[in-house]
Parts: C-alpha cells; structure tokens; sequence
C-alpha cells in the first residue's frame, strides 16, 4: 500500500512491477481522488482509495504486507493515525520523508507500543516534476535510500524494507535520525532555502527584469532548486528546524567572512577560500557525485556510487 | 589579436575561422609561452607572442584591425598599457572581462586620450573548463554579448565590434557599465559567492565527509559554480566590490527574514517567499532561460534567446 501515489511512491509502485517484477497487489491511497484516479488509470496501482475513505483503508489493510507514506511529512501523524486502528501485526509501515526526527516523534505518538512496526526511511530521489506522471520505474536505480532504524525494529523488518528498496535498484544506507537531519540540512535543505532566496532577493530590485534577461548557466544551475514546491519545502524546513537553523547560522558566518575580505579587497583570503571549495566540489565530482556509506559511523566507501549526469553548462563567464 | 588564448579568446578564433569563413591572420598572444604553443599547434591562432615579448607586440600590432583582450580583469591596465605604445589609430581594442567599470577605469588610465579606441565588452559564455583546448567554435552561438559603449566611442566602431560577435552566432545587448555591473553581481557573482560559501561551510564541520556522501541533485546542481576558477572569481569579487557587496547584503537581508520565519515556525510567509520565487524562476524558464535585450531601458522581449540546456536533474526530495 502507497499512501500518496505522486513521484515518489508512484516510481517505487512502477519500481517494484515493472523492474522486480512484483505480481502482488499495489493499492495507492492519495489526498485527491482524482490523483488516485489517474494511477488508476496509468496502471501504476491496482485499486486506489482516498485517505478519508475509512472503511476501504480497513480493508486494504487488512491484507497489507507493506506500507509506505509518501506524502508531504506534515501529514505523516495524521496518516498514521487513520492506519493505526486497522494495523495488522505482521505489517510493516515505512515512509519517505526528507526529515526524520519529526516522522520519528509523529510516529511514536500515533503508533504507540506498536513503533517496532515502523521503519523510518528517506530515498534521496527528486525532480523538480512532481506527480504520478512523473513517476519513472528507473527513478531509484543508483541512488541511496537512507534508513534510520529505532531500537523498537527488528532487523529483520529492517531488512524486509531494505530488500523492497534494493529491488528497485537503490543503495541502501544508514545512519541515525539525528545524523540524517544533519546531513540533509546541510547538502539538500540549506541550498533549496538560499536558493529560493535569491530568486527573492531579484524579484524585490527595480531592475529584476533585466537581471532575469541576462541570467545564465551559473543562474540556472544555482536556481534550479527554487523550482521546487513551495509546499513541501515549507514544511521540510518546519520540520527540520533545529538542524537547519544550526546550518544556515554558520553558513551566514562564512558569509560574513567572504564579505569582509571582500570589503577589505583581501584577495588571497578570497583566492584560499574558492581553491578549497573547488578542491573538494571537484574531488566529489570525480569520485562519482557522492559516496555511499552503508555504515554512516565508518569512513565512506564509493561503492555502488552512480556518476552524476554530466553537465552541459558551466559557470558563467 | 587576441590576449589571453583560453576558452573565451580561442572560442572567438575558433567562431569567426570556422563559422564566420574569417580568413585575416589571427594572431594570440599569452601569458605563458606554452599556452600560446598549444594554440598553434591546435590551430587556433596563426601566430603568437607572449605578453613580455614587446618586439612581437610592435609587429603584431603594425597591422592589427581589432585586439581582444581575453584575460582576467586585474591583467586589463597592464596589457593596455603594454598596446598603448604600438597602438595604430585604425584598431579598435575591445575586452571580455566580468566587470566593466573596473575595465572602463584601468582603459582610460593605459589609453588617455585614445579611450575611443577601446569598446568595452563582455560575452556571456563560461564552463567549468577552461584552457585553449576547451575552445568551442560554437560557444558564442545563442549566447548574448553586452557591450557598453563610451561617450567616445564612434557608433561605427560599436557597430564593428557587434559584428565580429554576430558572426560567431552570438546576440548583442547594450548596457551601461552601472547597469551591466549590478546585473552581473546579481546574477553572476553572487550565486558564484554562495556556491563557492556553501562547500566551504560543509568542509569545515566535523561530518563533512558524511555530508559529501549523501549529497545528491540539489547539491550537485547548486554547486556546479563552485568549481570556478579561484583567481578569476577572486578578480570578479575585487573587481565589483561595491555592486557585489550591495547584492550580498541585500541577500543576506532575505536571508534574516527566511531564518525569521523558520525559527517563529512561521508556514506561511515561507510558502509564500518559496511559491513566489518557484513562479519566477518557471517563468524564466519557460520564456526561454533567458532574454535578450537590445535596449536595456526598454522591457525586454524574447527574440534570440536560446533555449536553455533541459536539466536531466532535480531538486533532492
């Protein structure tokens, strides 16, 4: 079962059928039943239901080996609570959120005793298209789905969703909650905010029209995360407060260095800092685009790394 | 003659020989005898002179029709200042450099009386790559050209420097050095400033490797810039200080308000800033990735914008 039939929950459906060759039943639940409706009619799921259609949730639950909750992570407490009452013991409740600690605490509240049944996971898998549409069996070969498993999980429930993932073609990772908050601050929640900013900061000058006119590659590359939705980043930053406040407090710091060499036309300081950071976004580049650590404690390794799509643009001159 | 045969000056040799059918002598002249060596042997140039060979610079000079300065900003007096001497009243020197104020003032201080000679330019083309091996004969195809023309300059001279540019395929604009200088620390040397700020902020915590690991799209695409060279963006930084330090504070104010909402959990003003900038930054996209201006006053309209590369990547989820 697929709460939230969009990108995400639809490409592991199409995942799941179309690479692993998974013959049970797919039921998707959405928010909208015209959403459903149309993974329905893509062939992505099975049968559908609404998430305010209690008694279909009664019985697709009733025979459920898995389920996943692929909606905005505010809605994860209330999710869990409309499955909480027809939850079997044998059924195994994960989910895809960008945030964990929050999904954890959402969890313990709605599931209670039963939290040994829900195994917190992220696939770090995204495009600025959104929607069943846009759901690819492919979308999660190469990349990592983090779990961050609770003292209450078994391992071998771990592992039944880390077999789910890897069916699709994902690597699997670990780390814990706390770990995973802030890394992903770092990496994925403080460049969609500084992005989205400057986009922002355009818009309120005078001249934004021009600006916009002769924007280019480096513009583009730098802002194409601010093409995404409103909605879930909201609520990702909400949910992710601590970690990302903390990230972007000692961005700002870095920030304020840069501006006083500028300011002080100290140009070895300015050279020192951007050889550095080229050192290490090209040292990334080359090892792959990322590393994948199956043990977050340990030294990363690069297998099962995927090389990044290759750019076509570059910065602006 | 072009100073400084790297990507931008031998994409120019390479556009007006192999598109534009240009069969004058092309003459580059280095900084570094080997570089200049590589672009004869590519063949890229017909002849070459390094920067200190000033018997070679007289002779280059003798016959010159027009002399493009291809090198880092802060280079700009001294090699004006090096033509100034052998400097016929029948070339036109133009420039490719970031910042055009800073140019403006070091041609005047090399040139005195003979400014008229000098456009100022700048084509909007770059990569990550660099060197006179990554000369592209289609670099300049689609891509915009401002130029901005001095009281001194004679309209037939703008008009001969627009041409050579048109021949390579590229779209001229026109601007004031004010403007062009505003406009480009907006959306050029800032997104620069904060790609190169965020690596350096992630290699100086203690799980920066952790963090390198896990970092996927978003990261990907938000740091591409950050690979820049760091002698000519820590040029750009010194070189406009004050329109830079003027977008970065007025950033670092959007900034202030974003962490405001986050901290106060305030939902709304964050959708409202991320839905506004989404908008824009699909509009920017849609209408081509960018627009092209002849007239900078006027509003801007569409015609020869190029379509921008279509992204094979994503915001993360």
């Amino acid at each position: 079962m697929i709460f939230g039939v969009g990108l995400i929950g639809g490409s592991l459906a199409r995942g799941l059928r179309e690479r692993a060759g998974h013959d049970g039943e797919v039921i998707g639940v959405g928010r909208r039943a015209h959403s459903v409706a149309r993974a329905l009619e893509l062939g992505v799921v099975d049968a559908v239901a609404t998430f305010d259609d209690d008694a279909a949730l009664a019985q697709a639950l009733d025979g459920a080996d898995l389920v996943l909750i692929a909606a905005p992570v505010a809605q994860t407490q209330m999710l869990l609570e409309r499955i909480a009452p027809h939850l079997q013991p044998h059924t195994l409740v994960t989910d895809a959120g960008s945030t964990k600690s929050d999904v954890i605490a959402a969890a313990r509240a709605a599931l209670g005793a039963r939290i040994g049944q829900f195994v917190p996971g992220h696939p770090i898998a995204g495009r600025e298209s959104s929607g069943v549409e846009a759901a690819l069996p492919d979308l999660y070969v190469g990349r990592n789905v983090v779990l961050c498993p609770l003292p209450e999980n078994a391992p071998a429930d771990v592992e039944r969703i880390a077999q789910m993932w890897r069916a699709t073609g994902a690597v699997i990772g670990q780390m814990s909650a706390e770990q995973h908050d802030r890394v992903f601050a770092s990496v994925s929640h403080l460049p969609h905010v500084l992005s989205f900013a400057l986009v922002e900061q355009i818009l309120a000058t005078p001249d934004a029209e021009l600006k916009f006119s002769f924007a280019a590659g480096g513009f583009r590359d730098f802002t194409r995360i601010a093409a995404s939705s409103p909605e879930m980043w909201r609520d990702v930053c909400l949910a992710n407060r601590t970690a990302l406040l903390a990230e972007l407090d000692a961005y700002t710091e870095v920030l304020a260095k840069l501006r006083a060499a500028i300011d002080a036309g100290d140009g070895g300081a300015l050279e020192t800092v951007f050889a550095r950071s080229r050192a290490a976004r090209q040292a990334w580049q080359e090892r792959g685009g990322k590393r994948v650590a199956s043990d977050a404690t340990s030294e990363a390794t690069s297998e099962g790394a995927s090389a990044p799509t290759p750019s076509q643009s570059g910065p602006d001159k």
